[in-house]
């Protein structure tokens, strides 16, 4: 570590459009964290990419005034050594993948997403072997570095990265600080006063307590019928009757899982007339680079926020500055269970509220545990462990496994025609399955 | 107790088409386990066929030359008072509830089933209170007493029974048994060299290991494809590729979850044809009737095995003698939990190898808990538990929490249509529901 | 709830020596943490006292020129009507019962102290009843308030009230904060930089991990060989081999248990030379009481620094104004173990750094715990539960089997004499006893 | 395997007194576990022992007319190959490590004996490497094999194998069989009808409940105070009132810990008389073999039953028995926790009733855990936990930290002094503490 003289950080996926917010973070909290060095890695195919929005970044630091050096590079190893912090940002297959992963589901009755269900499967199998890459290097050339890792699906890969590798490695979503602002903005508080409570695993979490100012404003919510949404989930107003006798805020994503026709209906009807949500994000992103390439712009544009993974990069600059400063406050992050469910394996990871200390994240145990969501939530994590164990091993049975008992797939015979489809779609990405 | 001179049975629906089976079992054990006196317990709507099947099962009694006294009552706290056993065999609602259990999520696009999905839950919620009410009389007048709980849906029922009274009782189905059968006929071994091992609850169990004479055969039974089924569910191929990876062989009742589309569809087009399982279950009944009042009856007719429960009297039988004897002999059966599975609660439910002995059934840790079936065995876990809390307390919120959890059910909105209409439906043997 | 205008606060015990720390502590915190009114309530056998150390507190109230009312009473009720927050710092029996609890085992050849072993047993058994006497009229006057114990044997007396009352309690120890200063003067730096993790319950835990602004400094600590400990428990080093295979630095309590003989050596000379730390203290606090009956005295003095109890109440005051100011800051109290640690019951209490909200306080999981010290903490535990259910069915032979359980006492024979004697010399004390 | 044509079983330490028991248990089974080849094993130390007692074995099947060929080996290799079963009764240091293992601890004031305490302690130290060295051999020559280990400390030494091998053992010790014979002598019962349920570990148990042709009869025992001993240990009454509120029966080795001071006066007082057990045990032992000299002897001398571990040869040939055979009968052997114990970790081992099937022991979890003793077990287990890393590291530290927590050694002083001694005087056997 070389955090005497400034910090170290690495990119990973650093040709992203995402890639403006983070250094408009590293940009304002450049005096409790100030950052030496900045390195944005991307692969050959990235490289356009990267020199846009690297070239932008450089901008957006010339023009803060800050010493910060940005390095624009495809060497992943240079990139890494001795880095303080590395965060991974990767997309296994760009959009043409996730294009497929939504797809091919729908013909087979099953909602395709990106990372929920067989499309968030598939992506788990694509990503988890290069992000294990990622990790060999890290413990060689950064053994001391936090990993923040925000690439999807967020809880696998976390889960992955603690079970086969030693680096220190956190997992991180929007979603919690997406809740957060919301749930500030409904009382007119500042975010630091307002606390919820989340139960539950990535993507599959649920409010069970929304402090303010300390007291628990959770009814009043669900009550008021404000619903919180993100911009790449359909907003479909939730049953009050259930709301009310579940006693908690689903995330968005509960969506797939307890309005399954519904959503279907609405993603293929989209799908039919606008291509899903990768093809939404594409024109997006492209429209991004565009404004990227503009000389004269010196900050991150407004259009950014649109984009889907709004907060995700103020997330991983709060996470970093309180892990770099000790601070002690609470964030909500993916780390491995421990004790905190009993139901669930000490090595599973879950989204949980955690104190950010400097020697890592300390998971509360939530306060309530609604027995309702105990089933779900475990069926749900047992497809996560049976994807991770068949990512690793390239094993076609424990895929189908993962498969045929997710809950949204039906049928075993869906389950294993549709994953025959989709590994061979996926064969360019799947060498362990394909050897 | 008065088990000196022989023992004292109740028999709690006594009226039943099964009862000629569990008397004949009665008579051929009578040397180890003689029955003193067996009361035949029904309610008023039930006189008629307790008189027809108590007037066959006194016929048996005589020409089998044993001493047991059959008594008929509506009476169910004389039957019960100082009983050694109590069995219970109960259908709340006749096959008319049954009809509609199965009939209404049809229109829904669900699974209408006696035991899972939507159609068990009402059976449930119609069932918990009788059962407990039924335990109210034996804790006062047979504390000693062994309750024997074979009414449906057996799991639900018998986990309500111990969370909620003192009564010592054990949950009964024919699954188990009719595998062990099975096994052994594959083997042309005898009934007590086969030992299947069963992981799970009740009609949500997997078989892990097949011993015949101490070697596991599972293997070989996946690999050569035979099948084994029950009249009440169609019998559909496993797919090889997934019995084979989940390395267990699941019970007829999972092709409900694990081949959901293809089961509808089964049931959807038997349904329009013929009827449901109940309209057909009628007829065989009606049929039994005719043939039990035949005075010259005097035993149990060939015709009682095509029902359905095959073998359930067998079980039960075996179970009183075991426990009469202490025999220390493995039988399958419905106890609490305890610590046998750590991602349940210590008084769910569970089905299991169990020593009977004579101060109870003690059961035997599962060797081996494939990880592939712990989540929708904790899904469904989860429903039963909800449920269990719904027929208690009457509460609309915690039975839609039931439903919409039930992996079977595709959203919230179906679950809470769905199941105002089936509380309607049965509102009569719903007093909690309908105060 | 009347914190709208300041809080009330009730302090029972409140004719303690340590009752000036604490209004010293009120004084200090007045702007952000108002009190409005505080009740200092105590028996009759401690009016003289109450009202030395009344006057006194009035006289620091007034000084300090903020408008707390102090009231005196005797009526209990009445203080804590409407309390947002109760403290009890009683002492059942008076220095007298304590001065048998550390006489009588010595004749047993066992340690007498007044919290560990035969000693805190007694005092548990004292103390716990007239705790829920207490807690009974919080529950009826004050639902809403907090109760901070500092009533010895702490542990136990937390976990007698989660388990036996509603009241929301908190246990508080002053020898964490003891710690946590002397882990800030080792490395020159404030208070609120040091953080040690400690691992175990209330008088049995053992400091696992000592962060200086983050970076753990345990093993620096043991191998410097500096060593922290309190007035009441004798200075005696630590052998090193068996801190370092330890891995941890065991609070001074813990000499009663690594080195039984040597302290029991200890113990006996004093108490032959100058009676037990009982009569000490005897001396300390009439020499106190002396001072605070000095009409010109308008402040803490500094003797009572050397009382033993030394940041008890900084310790209290702090924990207060987190809770009432959300401050969200982590702190070391007694609370339910929850999943904390998998090896004891979730009802246990153990003390435990927390995160303070308004809402209470959340534990956070030790990132060690040492396999080691298990066994001894389970071991302590397990007498502890046992003194709870004896402490409140008065059951003789539940107490035998506590106190045959406890590792300080080497035989039944000794337990059962040394039991009879105790209970027999408190038997004005023991209304559940001697019925 | 070759149990086609009858078993083949390898005896390690067979120049034991106790082999002449073993040789009759397997006489007397014959027809229903035929013995083919039967191979008695010892080292060179051991040479002349084992030829007298092979001559007294091959006279023994000789007149017992049966085909068992008795092999005598100093080549353990030859005699593992292929074995069916190996049985391990060796003594690592002879008797002369036992008199060190019983001698040194009394100078320290602590109980000195065979397998408990420091002396058990040590003798773990020297076995379980020499253990795991045969269980190396198993694993390349008969990987298929049961292992039954009746070597002291069994407990220790079979958590050892479960822990670092996979080889197939079960642990074996004579008390659990001794008090079933004393329950069923106590009711002039048959062995099968009664069944003690054991809670706890090897050498660390209570009985919990005793059934006698399925009653139980424990209040009874407590009541009539009969006590069950053995040679080994000093008969010494319990005090009933510490019984009856224990609610259970202790082993006769829990002496020790609840009458800690007696026996240490008692042990010091024989020591000074008559040497320690070691001293006894080696006088009978050279009884024994003058006997077994007599050519004319060709049966088990009756003598053999004072020895001490009396029936401990019974207790493996009814095991080897039912493994072979799939009785499926209820003993009390040592396996791996698993979830039995839910504040032991899964893979410590316990000494408990399990179904002796084909496939292995399964363990039966006890319907009752008295709380009383669960803090006792957990500090005995924890000391067993070190000592196996102690034993295979050849740590000094975690050997310290495991004595220093021992629940029968007072001080962390007196540990580190006696361990000092102890693990000098133990040199020659210990190479991994003197590399």
């Amino acid at each position: 570590m070389s955090n005497q003289q400034g910090l170290k950080v690495a990119v990973i996926g650093g040709g992203s459009s995402y890639t403006p917010e983070i250094v408009e973070g590293f940009i304002q909290k450049y005096n409790e964290m100030p950052i030496r060095e900045l390195w944005l890695v991307d692969i050959e195919e990235g490289k356009h990419k990267l020199e846009i929005v690297g070239e932008l970044a450089k901008r957006m630091v010339k023009k803060a005034g800050i010493p910060t050096e940005v390095h624009l590079t495809l060497n992943r190893r240079e990139a890494i050594k001795d880095a303080d912090f590395v965060t991974t940002q990767i997309r296994v297959g760009l959009l043409e993948a996730r294009k497929r992963d939504e797809h091919i589901p729908i013909k087979y009755g099953v909602i395709g997403q990106e990372t929920t269900g067989p499309g968030g499967m598939l992506k788990a199998l694509r990503t988890v072997p290069v992000i294990l890459d990622i990790c060999r290097d890290i413990e060689e050339l950064a053994p001391n570095a936090w990993m923040l890792n925000f690439t999807n699906p967020a809880g696998i890969v976390t889960e992955a990265v603690a079970k086969h590798t030693t680096v220190k490695s956190i997992g991180l979503c929007n979603s919690p600080i997406n809740f957060q602002k919301f749930l500030a903005k409904q009382y007119g508080v500042s975010q630091s006063e307002a606390l919820p409570e989340f139960v539950g695993i990535n993507h599959l979490h649920w409010v069970t307590a929304a402090y303010v100012n300390g007291e628990d404003k959770l009814n009043e919510l669900i009550d008021g019928g404000k619903e919180y949404t993100a911009s790449n989930v359909t907003a479909m107003g939730w049953d009050y009757d259930f709301l009310s006798s579940l006693g908690a805020v689903p995330t968005y994503y509960l969506k797939y899982f307890y309005m399954m026709t519904e959503m279907f209906e609405d993603i293929k009807a989209s799908y039919e007339k606008n291509g899903t949500r990768a093809e939404v994000v594409s024109r997006v992103e492209a429209e991004l680079f565009e404004l990227y390439k503009d000389e004269n712009l010196q900050e991150k544009p407004k259009q950014l926020e649109q984009r889907g993974g709004a907060f995700y990069s103020e997330a991983a600059v709060n996470l970093m500055y309180s892990l770099h400063n000790n601070k002690q406050d609470i964030q909500t992050v993916n780390v491995s269970n421990g004790n905190i469910y009993d139901f669930l394996p000490a090595d599973a990871s879950i989204e949980v509220n955690c104190v950010i200390t400097s020697h890592g994240p300390i998971p509360l145990p939530p306060q309530r545990v609604p027995s309702h969501v105990k089933g779900l939530l475990k069926a749900v994590k047992t497809y996560e462990e049976l994807t991770i164990e068949a990512a690793i091993t390239g094993d076609r049975g424990i895929a189908l496994q993962a498969l045929a008992h997710h809950p949204l797939v039906p049928s075993v015979t869906v389950a294993k025609d549709m994953l025959n489809e989709m590994l061979e779609a996926n064969r360019k990405y799947l060498p362990n399955f394909f050897k």
